[in-house]
């Protein structure tokens, strides 16, 4: 990871990590203590899991006094659920964590520090709480004015589907090949992994645009701001926040992120996901209101659930029927995507 | 006003009203008051004004202790300043309304309960503080769920082209014909209005749809869910929270608002007023989603800026080009929408 601008967070709540996975209802909900251990393997010392839980980041499994005194300064609560309500068990174990002399941070939509109890404990152990789901203040309303700097947004079928590792992804192939670019994190696993960004579903509704202008300023060195995507424009919860974000954005790029053994739309059996073909279609009508010259350069899909053949097969065929690479950056890397990027603004 | 679902609000901070003017900077600065006092006539008992106001909704000046003797329960803090900010003569005179006796309700970005000498004010005469910006705890993300009962939505080619207006007046046309039909407030007007709603541009991103959901639930009544509509798809500040406000509402019927003289969008030089065809054509692609069955039943044009000939002759043209009917509600109804919507949901 040395090209990358991964610097940890400033302030007191940085790295080294223990990553809480507590017991989770599925391998999705602790989508952000997986994320930030792929990401970040440097930064975490271990994991933490109650006896029943089943799943594995592969870590070394500690408790909070093991982890302190293995050098661990903060607890990373990557547990995630619809709402992000903090459930009293977690609470309970941030106390822990604060008492044994760590720090703690949450992505919930519940604050660590709007609970009496949480924040009574950090108080009384002299330790920071940081909820990454708090958007930094003073983020204006959306202007919609064209800056400079090229950007590419990931914009998904649905959510989870992989557009923040597709973007790190990017991030990781183009610092290779020594060009700047430079990951703008929106979700709270890419703020962990940035150690900077705004939690975008988490701003006020009028600030969504904005939010995504902010976290992308002009820049002028010719790199690339590549810009965390959320949500889907098909998903019926989130919508919104995803056609703020690809507003604000104003992307030059679009990447198309999927999964294809997804059966239907994240926590909405009633709705099916959407055609690839349609659901990029969309995503540039709506982008064109801020870029009109904005173009899709790539297809990522998620093939973790399938076997190794049956994904090339299937990235081979849908590259031909969108006419774009097509790769599971995961698996096989994004260099034909990153090639096809640097053809289409060779300029 | 009689046929109204217009139960004075519940809680302690209702009407009887004294509207607040203050000393406004312009009309613009006293569309919240002039709402109120527009669709709520018999709640309104008299305006405050400074002595260099030159603005006036019609009504009995007076001052606080005049208001509380004529029966007024609340003061109504319509004004919205450049910037948002709160000015120290509305500090103060929130605090003597308070000393009066008057409970304070206002709409601004700045809470009443967050200034420290307001509330004190409040709690020392056992007066209420409300903040219509400030939504509801506990609205839930949205489930796209299909549910009983059928909603009419209006949607716009800007912000500020009479939505609201429109809303109410499909409302009041609906109940003089004995239909069951509510007003749904989004907004800060449509909420002092209507006495209940959701601040759908305050509510936190992700819970935009769930906020929709939550303000029109299911209902088996055969009535409609009349939402009032906020922001436009096309503009770059907000469109997020107009997709997840249409995602959420499910409509079964849209009205496009349009406001003819607009030049650009609002706020947005450099954004021009999208045609009203496209524009339509992405609200019903993008309301699909959520309801399959949606459908256009009127254009409601704002003409107060245009000679009335040259209005009835722009309502003619556009509603021939859409082949529906257009009407400007507050000087021509919204009968002909009416009329429209029955046929369309005859069965």
């Amino acid at each position: 990871m040395s090209h990358h601008g991964d610097a940890a967070p400033s302030g007191h709540w940085g790295p080294p990590y223990l990553l809480y996975l507590g017991n989770p209802a599925d391998d999705l909900a602790i989508k952000t203590a997986r994320g930030v251990a792929y990401w970040r393997p440097d930064w975490c010392v271990g994991q933490y899991r109650h006896p029943d839980c089943r799943l594995t980041l592969g870590l070394p499994d500690m408790d909070m006094a093991q982890a302190r005194a293995c050098g661990a300064r903060t607890m990373l609560i990557g547990t995630a659920n619809a709402g992000g309500t903090m459930a009293a068990e977690i609470v309970a174990d941030a106390i822990a964590a604060l008492d044994a002399g760590l720090n703690v941070v949450a992505g919930l939509h519940h604050k660590l520090r709007s609970h009496p109890d949480i924040a009574a404990a950090a108080q009384r152990n002299g330790r920071t709480l940081f909820d990454a789901r708090d958007p930094a203040p003073g983020i204006p309303v959306g202007n919609g004015r064209p800056r400079a700097g090229r950007r590419l947004l990931t914009v998904g079928t649905d959510c989870s589907v992989g557009k923040m590792y597709t973007t790190l992804a990017l991030e990781r192939a183009m610092q290779r090949r020594g060009l700047a670019a430079d990951f703008r994190a929106t979700g709270q696993t890419g703020i962990f992994v940035a150690g900077a960004g705004v939690p975008i579903d988490a701003v006020v509704a009028d600030f969504i645009s904005g939010g995504a202008e902010w976290i992308s300023p002009a820049r002028d060195d010719g790199g690339w701001d590549l810009i965390e995507g959320q949500g889907s424009l098909f998903h019926p919860s989130y919508a919104g926040v995803s056609l703020g974000l690809l507003h604000g954005s104003q992307p030059d790029a679009l990447v198309l992120c999927h999964e294809p053994t997804r059966r239907h739309m994240r926590g909405l059996p009633h709705y099916p996901i959407p055609e690839l073909k349609p659901c990029l279609e969309a995503n540039l009508a709506a982008a064109r209101l801020t870029n009109p010259a904005v173009r899709a350069v790539g297809v990522a899909l998620n093939t973790s659930a399938m076997p190794a053949a049956e994904a090339e097969a299937l990235c081979r065929q849908i590259g031909q029927e969108l006419g774009l690479p097509c790769q599971d950056p995961v698996t096989m890397g994004v260099d034909a995507i990153v090639d096809h990027l640097l053809a289409c603004f060779a300029n």
